[in-house]
């Protein structure tokens, strides 16, 4: 009867809104590349200087083999930018990981996957801000010597930010991580110039310091173990590598081209400047130690606590620009700004996936749907607040920090793998075309090396960085998957409840009358309004019904009842305990037991305030009621508004809340979202659910 | 029509209730004095001592004043119990204070005495728990190092007790006030027995020390100024006295009669323990100072702040049954106990007199109505969060906290006399019978000596305590008048602003016509019902309106709904932003514009469940819809529930607080109130608005 007159109205509404709101735009690969590109440029920040960290347990000796760690680095980097660039291509959705594990591994898989994601969330703001505090404190020693609580001030800032619903701009990623890029690389050219060309001698800040070694003279197994963790740490720069295969379709068409490229770009950049830093810290004979207070010494007696290790990047450029000199300073500042919107990064990413998830009902229903402003809210305050503790706990040591970090990242890029693996299987049993297959092969055979060497990282992360703090990641983990099984688990059984039988009766009692009440205290022009709204409806039997708390105002009541002549009958119940729940409750209930099969609609007037205190001051008995009658069953209840004068501030606050922005908009992209893949089961079950 | 029906239900209703619960009893006079009179009975632990306290300020050679200011204390106590007798014949409605002050001297009076009798309900709590510790504390050391945390402690206990809402029983108040009361006339007794008849010298633990006078050879002006100081200070007797008149009604008939037998037995009890105990006091040299570690000297050297300065009456003990002795640990057990229990009494008056405040509009409504878990829980709670604090900022000193104490029992005590004053003029000027004149002038001058010299200790009260605490009270008194008056203002503009004219349409549009939106997601059983009963109300046009968040599903509705041939037109709404709430207002916000006149009904599915956390997984949406429609003018919003399984543990959690008892109903009686007694002008007025 009407479903063909819904279409043109939709595509009225439909235009409408999205005319309204100026909505995302799609992004160029400029602009691209440093918002995704963020969390992985910065990382270069600290990842060279963490495998220096690591080798120096066996002295300066040690530091010969870092050019080969980060040779492996460059190798397992090359390697997962090529894996991922087949994500990109298969899965152009944007559903990332979580969505390769669960389309073919399974729902457990992915949902590992998500939990070690929101982990890593955590992690990514908790390492970038320490990080970025302690090269900001390289060129501002206050901020060095309050680490915490400079790293707390600057969480609490991003999450009031991103409360606020700052939309997230393009290029206010693009000037910081272009600036970056530029400082880094101008490092490393000019270092070059300066150490080949010109023949200077740069010297680090901690060039002469010598290095005890705690455990000198490892050699066999002991050594190998050691290169392997200090491997592992240098991982540490892959992080952040899969936010691309999130946002694809925020990329221009072609969408999956322009975000393989822009992977390989960024794959390109990171490994220069991995490298680039790992030779100049060797060059200008950067010290660095696991625990510099005991391990560094100056002249034989070891520096002791008040010593500040800074970053590896810092004591770089003061060897090559001059520490405090214009370009030093430039280069601090842009290293903390890049590791600070690689903060961010974590703030739009964390509702993202909370998306995803809720539509798979892991997470709250609330926060599918975009514009939820309060469910954003909670996920960002949760988000920040995990962080905050951490920092607090590890008192804003980005070491201790990274050691939790590497694990969620490793558990998320292996199992995306496998799962990509089992996607080419899949598309291989059923794909004849040469040509096609050929390429397929290809995929799969890169896929299978990722997973292969991603696996064997994290087994040496899991091996060697357990007892240094991975074990807290793996419990984070364990809890998020716990909860969002239970929370799935609720919504299935609930589902389960609540659907309807195939029997002519629909499993659903159909009641044929209704019996209305209207509730009245005083006759004012509430009650008028609730008794006008519940004449209109017409039901079997109406009535206004009272509680007689205080005897003065019950005469009133009906004093004032007659003088008007209202025809609708007053009953007033007695409450000799000055109650009002119970009595109407009674009532209620007497009603449906004289009448089982009807139904009974009960009208409360409500006001509507516009001060959060005024709620404290009215409605309080109402809402009271109300709880209490949802638990009878055949009763509905109607609320009446009353909008008094102050709800206009509400309103106005309301429609304001109405048009703020999700963070993360931008990495969405417009909301017309092709078709997920669906497993070979279930699309062959949707193809026959959808045959008229 | 209807009127003459109510009548046989209405007695019927009210017998069946009054029989389900069992009530609250009448209270004999022997278990009301315990209710009643443990606060000022309490007091006599602390207030001797506060005399000391404050004359050691000139030395020992003070005490000997002493003996003076316990007869003055003995006299005002003995005039103040004379004018609350008064009171109890006059006021027998239990409205105490902020009724006598409200009715004779306008309600500004009135909330001037509720401001100062909540904040000493506050104080009440914070110093009896204090001296309570501080008593126990002689017993048991361990209390007294950890003064503040015991005490905050045992606010905590009272606190849960109060909220879970143990009964108020009149026995066990009655058993540790009647053991406190016999040990300190055993003490009494055996003291004057062993120095009068045996001729033993007790000697204090403190007999040996001496007094460093602060102000040694005060003299003149000075001395009257100090000696006004310890009188104030032993005024701490008199507090609580006026919970009796509070609760009139919960004696037994003849209430009156016996509740002014009960203060003239109460008033007796006190003065004989203070004076005995200032007595005793000097007859075993106890020392007390201020600052105990300055200015109390062993051998010339002071203390330091290691001594720990017990109680007055735990010193006198000592000395009389032997420090450590059974008699010596009962006592002491019992003062404790005793004062706990005084603080418990503030926990079940704050609540009384915030209903009747509530009452009168200066708090918020739910107060008034008794048996209102949640209001109680949050004045309990209030109170005990403000004691808390008192308690933290003055470490648990009942020496420091007395000196906020004192003010508003005063300012109570005085308007209070000044009202009865005032209302016996009114009486005397329309009464003719010469005997009935002859009491009230006795009566009147009852009142007025008892309003005079009360001012004038209010004014001592002002004078002495100002900067040693006062203006802490004095500044609570204020917050709680201001925000009383802004409530009452507020309530009073929004009566205004909902007031119904006369005009016939009551100044409130009538609608026509009605329109009814179902909203639906998928077809299961609460949309079922809320189809069935959306029909059931027999509106003008009935459509359902689901919103187009996920493809995928909005076709499965449509397949389901065509599958079922639901008769209801079905409308989808576009949502390119995932949104429900917009949609929904504008589609609801079109209907009214298209037609201004009619209304529109918006009928929302709604879970009940059974956990907390539940409430994160449902409803959302539906709740924020619910408050965004009711903004908009001539839309009325019907939750239709339906129960999950879940929902039967909350729906028993609900029963269960329904039979909470609310504390202070011991003391309120049983709830048929005798009319209240109003101000001539307005009794007039009711009058003349009765005539039919």
């Amino acid at each position: 009867m009407s479903k063909l007159t819904d279409v043109p109205k939709r595509i009225l509404i439909g235009r409408a809104l999205r005319s309204d709101k100026l909505g995302e735009t799609l992004l160029p690969k400029r602009i691209a590349l440093p918002v995704f590109a963020s969390d992985p440029l910065s990382s270069v920040a600290y990842a060279p200087g963490e495998v220096l960290l690591v080798l120096s347990v066996a002295g300066a000796s040690a530091y010969a083999f870092s050019p080969w760690i980060a040779v492996a680095v460059v190798v397992l980097m090359f390697t997962v930018v090529a894996s991922y660039r087949q994500n990109v291509h298969a899965y152009p959705s944007g559903g990332g990981d979580y969505e390769v594990a669960t389309t073919n591994l399974g729902p457990r898989a992915g949902l590992t996957v998500a939990s070690a994601l929101l982990v890593d969330y955590v992690l990514t703001v908790a390492v970038s801000i320490s990080s970025g505090i302690e090269n900001l404190g390289s060129a501002i020693p206050f901020v060095v010597e309050h680490k915490t609580l400079c790293a707390i001030a600057v969480i609490v800032l991003l999450t009031l930010m991103n409360l606020r619903g700052v939309k997230e701009s393009g290029k206010l990623f693009a000037i910081p991580t272009y600036v970056f890029v530029t400082g880094v690389f101008l490092l490393l050219i000019w270092g070059a110039f300066r150490g080949l060309v010109l023949g200077d001698t740069m010297k680090a800040p901690t060039a002469d310091l010598t290095l005890h070694a705690e455990q000198g003279g490892l050699a066999g197994f002991a050594l190998v173990f050691l290169l392997l963790r200090a491997f592992s740490s240098g991982c540490a720069a892959l992080t952040g590598v899969e936010a691309i295969s999130n946002g694809v379709p925020a990329f221009r068409k072609p969408k999956s081209k322009n975000a393989g490229t822009t992977l390989a770009f960024m794959g390109g950049l990171a490994v220069t400047m991995f490298c680039g830093i790992i030779v100049l810290a060797l060059a200008t004979n950067v010290h660095m130690a696991e625990n510099p207070a005991k391990d560094l010494l100056d002249n034989g007696t070891p520096v002791g606590a008040g010593f500040t290790q800074e970053p590896v990047i810092s004591q770089v450029a003061a060897a090559v620009f001059g520490g405090g000199s214009l370009p030093f300073v430039v280069l601090a500042a842009a290293t903390a700004l890049v590791l600070f919107l690689a903060a961010n990064t974590a703030y739009n990413g964390f509702p993202l996936l909370g998306s995803i998830l809720a539509q798979d009902r892991y997470l709250p229903r609330q926060l599918h749907t975009r514009g939820d402003r309060l469910a954003f809210s909670n996920g960002i305050v949760l988000l920040a607040g995990a962080a905050a503790v951490l920092v607090y706990l590890y008192d804003a040591d980005s070491t201790k920090l990274i050691q939790l970090y590497i694990v969620g990242v490793f558990v998320s890029f292996t199992l995306s793998q496998v799962g990509m693996v089992r996607h080419w299987n899949r598309h291989l049993a059923a794909e004849k075309d040469p040509a096609k297959r050929r390429r397929m092969h290809r995929s799969r055979a890169i896929n299978a090396f990722g997973a292969t060497f991603t696996g064997l990282v994290l087994t040496v992360v899991l091996l060697t960085k357990f007892t240094h703090g991975a074990w807290v990641a793996l419990l984070g983990m364990v809890i998020f998957f716990v909860t969002m099984s239970a929370i799935r688990r609720h919504y299935d059984r609930v589902a389960d409840e609540l659907a309807a039988d195939d029997t002519p009766d629909d499993g659903v009692v159909r009641p044929s009358r209704v019996h209305s009440l209207v509730l009245v205290s005083k006759v004012h022009k509430p009650t008028l309004r609730a008794l006008n709204y519940a004449k209109l409806m017409r039901s079997d039997t109406l009535e206004a019904v009272s509680v007689d708390v205080d005897p003065a105002d019950t005469r009133a009541l009906r004093d004032e009842w007659e003088r008007r002549g209202i025809e609708v009958p007053l009953k007033v119940l007695a409450s000799p305990y000055r109650e009002i729940t119970r009595p109407i409750i009674d009532h209620v209930k007497s009603l449906r037991r004289q009448s089982p099969r009807d139904a009974v609609s009960v009208y409360i007037p409500e006001y509507v305030v516009g001060h959060w205190y005024e709620h404290l001051l009215h409605n309080q008995s109402a809402l009271r009621l109300k709880g209490r009658l949802l638990f009878t069953p055949g009763v509905m209840v109607t609320s009446v508004p009353w909008q008094l004068d102050s709800s206009e501030a509400a309103k106005l606050r309301a429609r304001k809340r109405a048009e703020w922005n999700a963070p993360g908009a931008v990495r969405r992209g417009p909301v017309t979202q092709p078709k997920k893949e669906k497993p070979a089961s279930q699309s062959k079950k949707d193809k026959a659910a959808a045959k008229p």
